[in-house]
């Protein structure tokens, strides 16, 4: 344990999974914003915005247990009993996670580990980037008479490999969300293009809802190029599929709303 | 045009698509609820709570475009053009949706003909039910060693026939998540279990994140009896795939939280 405090108090342990949204600070839900305002501790991942961290009180507890690629950071092991005991000394532990708690969030892993400690846990629904990434960058997911369904998969599994998922569902209709995948572009690429045509539509959006967010339109015989010139980089999320091609670009409307100023505001 | 009205001011069209979240009004995002503060006119679906209508000012001139199984309701075409219309006449119009307007909601065809009027239109994602229901009904989508992906598919196509993603899906080894399948569950069971083993985990979630909220739990070969005997009703979400055995039922972790009570909250 990094972090420990007695107090004289005694208060209910309990646990709120709470989703912070995919970047834009106030893409948060009011209840989740009401909660951190009375929470005892805050324990958060690097993708939360700082923004959202100000408006915290003070007198809260705040941890970074965030993890970013090649950084030194906490385990997931030391994570769940931080958790625990936080709850046990401070009260109401949120632990707040960008986008959505419980999508590749290893949520769930938190929740068994907590409830064996007979402390009850809550989860909050967040904004996951599966659905603002498109939005913010213009892209539907489903289109009538386009596309009836999407899959999302991670191009990164545990054993850092491509899922096999993502070879199965390159054979569907679906439209693909492929997560946690800027650094496998080509390989993902591969995979797709054994199965579907060259002339795909594939957009890639990084940093979605935040100012600096970035959106790269092509093809699948194009988009490794177009992606690496524009330096498509992390956290960044890859979309394949027909539905792509209702983005003005491709429909060749440019100059109306690309992407909207609205979802560009940086402060809560 | 049903709602006309001239004003003597002249305000630059836009149009918001917000999406309010899947039911309990409190996961709206903030700035969703900031939009409506500053709107001009609301054009609202039937699943908006309407504890969340409330909160907007009584200057905002309201709409119900809501439609609902069965019950005279808009045409998507009348929906469209009454959006032009508010927008030109009155300024800014919001365009609230259930859930994310992106995901299934038709946001798509509202954009396109919006734009075709030289209108500005922008994106606001909201926590779609495709994340709230499971976890809310305390379902994780993914999870580490049990599933890397999950396939979003609604049971009903325009031609109110099974979508023929449903026997791509069923093939895979993702979690499934339909949509809009309350009704059509019988056959969605019959389709998934031609390339699933019986006793596959699945859950129902019905009116998800309200106090009302029901979960069912079983598996393909006897989900149709439970959910016809807890009266399992719209709307509601199917979940199919190992991670559902993930819920504390499945668990033997009873009288843990089963369902966030935090999620029970009606009042904005």
């Amino acid at each position: 344990m990094k972090y420990v405090k007695n107090t004289d108090f005694c208060k209910k342990p309990h646990v709120s999974l709470v989703g912070a949204g995919p970047g834009d600070p106030e893409l948060i839900s009011l209840k989740a914003y009401r909660l951190l305002q009375e929470a005892d501790v805050v324990l958060y991942d690097a993708l939360v915005a700082p923004a959202l961290l100000e408006e915290v009180p003070s007198h809260v507890h705040k941890v970074n247990v965030g993890k970013r690629c090649g950084q030194g950071s906490w385990k997931q092991s030391d994570i769940n009993s931080f958790l625990v005991d936080c709850a046990f000394r401070y009260g109401h532990v949120i632990r707040l996670k960008g986008g959505d708690p419980f999508v590749f969030g290893r949520g769930q892993e938190e929740v068994n580990f907590i409830r064996k400690f007979g402390i009850s846990v809550d989860v909050i629904p967040g904004i996951s980037s599966v659905m603002a990434a498109p939005s913010s960058g213009g892209i539907p997911l489903t289109h009538r008479g386009v596309s009836d369904s999407f899959w999302v998969v991670t191009a990164t599994t545990r054993h850092h490999k491509l899922s096999n998922d993502l070879e199965l569902a390159a054979q569907s209709s679906a439209t693909l969300v492929i997560l946690m995948g800027t650094r496998k572009l080509a390989e993902v690429v591969q995979v797709v293009s054994r199965h579907r045509k060259a002339d795909t539509p594939v957009g890639l959006v990084q940093s979605a809802t935040l100012a600096h967010q970035k959106v790269v339109l092509g093809q699948l015989d194009n988009i490794v190029q177009l992606g690496r010139e524009a330096e498509f980089g992390a956290p960044g999320i890859i979309i394949i599929g027909d539905v792509v091609a209702q983005h003005p670009y491709f429909q060749g409307v440019k100059n109306t709303v690309e992407v909207a100023p609205e979802l560009r505001t940086k402060s809560v």
